[in-house]
C-alpha cells in the first residue's frame, strides 16, 4: 500500500476555480433561494439585504456546504436551503460587524451602515438571522439546526471576546486564535459539517468536515489579517488599514510587538491605544511588521493551518471534488503572496 | 344552557398577581435556565446581559407560555427551556431596540447601550438570539422552533417598518397597526402558541391562543404609546417623551393630527419632522394630545383588543389559570387609567 502525502504546495496561481466549477448547478439554486428569501414586504429589507448580497461576495460558505456534500457523493437537493441559512448568517453578522467597526468601505463598495445608517443594518441583521432559521426548520433536521445554532452563539461570543481584547496591546496570540476559531472558524466548520449531515456520514466524517472548514477558516482569516499590513484598498476591497487605526489586536500586531525592542513597544502600545493613526503611522507599522517578518510568519501560521484543513480530508476518496477542496486552502492562503 | 360573556370590566385595581402565582413554581425554574444560559467564558455577556436580564422586567412574554400550558393542564416540563427562548429573544430585541432609538434609560436604569456602547449590545442581542434558538433545538419540536423562527423575522421586519416609517407625519392607523401587530404582539402570539404546542393541543387551541396572546400584545403596545404622552419618567421607567423626541408615529400622534386644524397639523408635522423638541413642546404636544382625546381614544381601541384577547379565550375551562389571563389583559389596559 502506497501512502498518499498530500502537500500544501501551491499551483502557479491556485484559484477558487475548480471549486466553482465543481457545486455551479448547485449553487445557481442556492442563489434562488437567497434571493427568494430575502424578499419582505418592507421594501428597505431587500433593498439593504440585496446590496451586500449582490455585492461581489464570492459565497464562499455556502460553496463550502455543496462541496463538502459532493465530496460525500450526496446527491440530493436537501443543502441548498441549508447553504441559504450558512450565508445569512453570514451576511447578517457582516451587516452587524460593520456597525461595530464603524466600517465604511466593504468589497469595494460603500457599506449598509453607512448608506441606510446603523440602525438599518441591526435590524436587517437581525431579519436575515431570523430568516437563516427559517430556512432550516423547513429543511427538518434538528442536528443541522444544533450545528448553526451553537455556530451563531459561538460567532457572537467571538465577536464579542474581540471586542473586549480591542486596544489591549497584551492580548496574546493564544487569545487571538482563541477569537478568530469563534468570530471566523466556527462558520467554516458549522458549513463543511453540514456538507455530511445532509448526505448522512458518520460522525467520523463530521468531524473531518469540521475540522477541513475550521482550519481552513482560521488560514483565511490569518491571511486576512496579514493582508491588511501589505495591501491597500484597492486590492482589497476594504479600507487599508482600518485593522490599525481601529487598534484590533491582530497576529501581525502581536508579533511584532512581542519581537520589538522598548521603542518598537512603545509605538504599538501608542498604536493601539488610538495615539497614532495617521497614514504616517500606518506606514511605518507596516515597515515594523515587515522587519520583524511578522507578516511573513502570520502567513507561515496559515500555511501550518492550511496543512492541517489538507490532511483533515486526505481519508476522503480522491476526486474532483477533494482536489477542488484541496485547490481553495491554496488559493485561500496564497491570497497574500 | 347559559352563555358565559365575559367582559372587560376592571376591577378596582387588576394587577399581574393571579398570573404570577399561578406559574410562580414554574417561574422559577424558567429564571433558572434564564441564568444558566446567559452565561459564557466571555465575562462581558453575562454582565451586560444580567443587567437587563436582572433588571425588573416583568417577564410577561415567559409567564404567558407558562399560563398558557396551564390553561390547558399541560404538566410536563418542556416548556420552561422554550419560555426562557421567549424570553432570550425578547431581551436580544430590546438590546438592539435601545440601539436603534439612542435610547438612555428603561425600566428606571440607565441603558446597556449607554454603558457598555452600541457594539456590545449589538454583538450581546446576536449571542442571546442565538442562544434562545440553541435552548429552542434542545426542545427538539420542530413545531415550537417553526413559530419562533417566523416570530422573530416578523418582529425584525416590524422593527425597519417602524424605522422607515418614522419622522413621516403621513403615517396611518392602518401601518400603524402593522407595525406593532409585528414588532409587539407577534412575540406575544407566538408566547401563547407555545403553550399549545407543548401541550399537544388542537390546531384551534393553538389559534385561539394565538389570537389572545396577539390581542393582548396590541393592547399593551397602545397603552404604552399613550402612556408616553400623560406621565413623566418616574412613573414609566423610561424617558418621558422619548416617542416625540424621536418623531414616532405613535397612534395619539397619529389620531391628535387627523383631528387637528391647520395650527395642530403645523405642529405635528415640526414635531415629527424635529424642528420642535423642547419641553415646552412636548408639554404642547401633550396638551393637544389631551384636548383632541388622542389619549383617551387609543386607550378605547387598547380596550377593544382586550376584549378580543379575553374573548378567544373564552372557550376554555374557567378556572384559575383563565381568571389570571383575563386579569393580565385588564391589568394591560388599566395602566394608564
Amino acid at each position: 500500500m502506497t501512502a498518499t502525502v498530500l502537500r500544501l504546495a501551491p499551483s502557479d496561481k491556485p484559484t477558487l476555480d475548480p471549486m466553482i466549477s465543481l457545486v455551479a448547478n448547485d449553487m445557481n439554486l442556492v442563489n434562488s433561494v437567497i434571493l427568494d428569501r430575502m424578499q419582505s414586504e418592507i421594501p428597505l429589507i431587500p433593498e439593504l439585504a440585496g446590496h451586500l448580497i449582490a455585492g461581489g461576495g464570492k459565497r464562499l460558505r455556502p460553496m463550502l456546504t455543496l462541496a463538502s456534500a459532493r465530496l460525500l457523493d450526496y446527491s440530493g437537493a436537501r443543502h441548498h436551503k441549508l447553504a441559504a441559512a450558512v450565508e445569512f448568517i453570514h451576511t447578517a453578522t457582516l451587516l452587524h460587524d460593520d456597525v461595530v467597526d464603524g466600517s465604511d468601505l466593504r468589497r469595494g463598495k460603500r457599506t449598509a451602515n453607512l448608506i441606510w445608517g446603523n440602525s438599518a443594518s441591526v435590524l436587517v441583521g437581525d431579519f436575515l438571522f431570523s430568516r437563516s432559521f427559517e430556512l432550516m426548520v423547513e429543511d427538518g433536521s434538528l442536528k443541522a439546526l444544533k450545528i448553526l445554532a451553537n455556530a451563531s452563539a459561538v460567532i457572537a461570543e467571538g465577536e464579542v471576546n474581540q471586542l473586549t481584547a480591542v486596544r489591549r496591546i497584551e492580548t496574546s496570540e493564544e487569545r487571538y486564535l482563541e477569537i478568530i476559531g469563534a468570530k471566523t472558524a466556527a462558520l467554516f466548520a458549522a458549513a463543511c459539517r453540514i456538507g455530511a449531515v445532509v448526505a448522512e456520514r458518520s460522525e467520523a466524517d463530521e468531524a473531518a468536515l469540521d475540522a477541513y472548514g475550521r482550519n481552513l477558516g482560521i488560514a483565511f482569516q490569518l491571511v486576512d489579517d496579514a493582508i491588511d499590513y501589505t495591501s491597500d484598498a484597492g486590492t482589497m476591497g476594504k479600507d487599508a488599514g482600518d485593522d490599525f487605526r481601529e487598534g484590533k489586536m491582530t497576529l501581525p500586531v502581536i508579533l511584532a510587538y512581542a519581537r520589538g525592542d522598548d521603542d518598537a513597544r512603545k509605538f504599538w502600545k501608542d498604536a493601539v491605544e488610538g495615539r497614532r493613526d495617521t497614514d504616517a503611522d500606518l506606514a511605518e507599522a507596516i515597515g515594523r511588521v515587515r522587519d520583524t517578518r511578522a507578516v511573513d510568519d502570520t502567513l507561515a501560521r496559515a500555511r501550518h493551518y492550511g496543512q492541517r484543513a489538507i490532511d483533515a480530508i486526505s481519508g476522503f476518496p480522491s476526486g474532483a471534488a477533494r482536489d477542488a477542496m484541496i485547490e481553495a486552502v491554496e488559493f485561500a492562503v496564497a491570497r497574500a503572496f
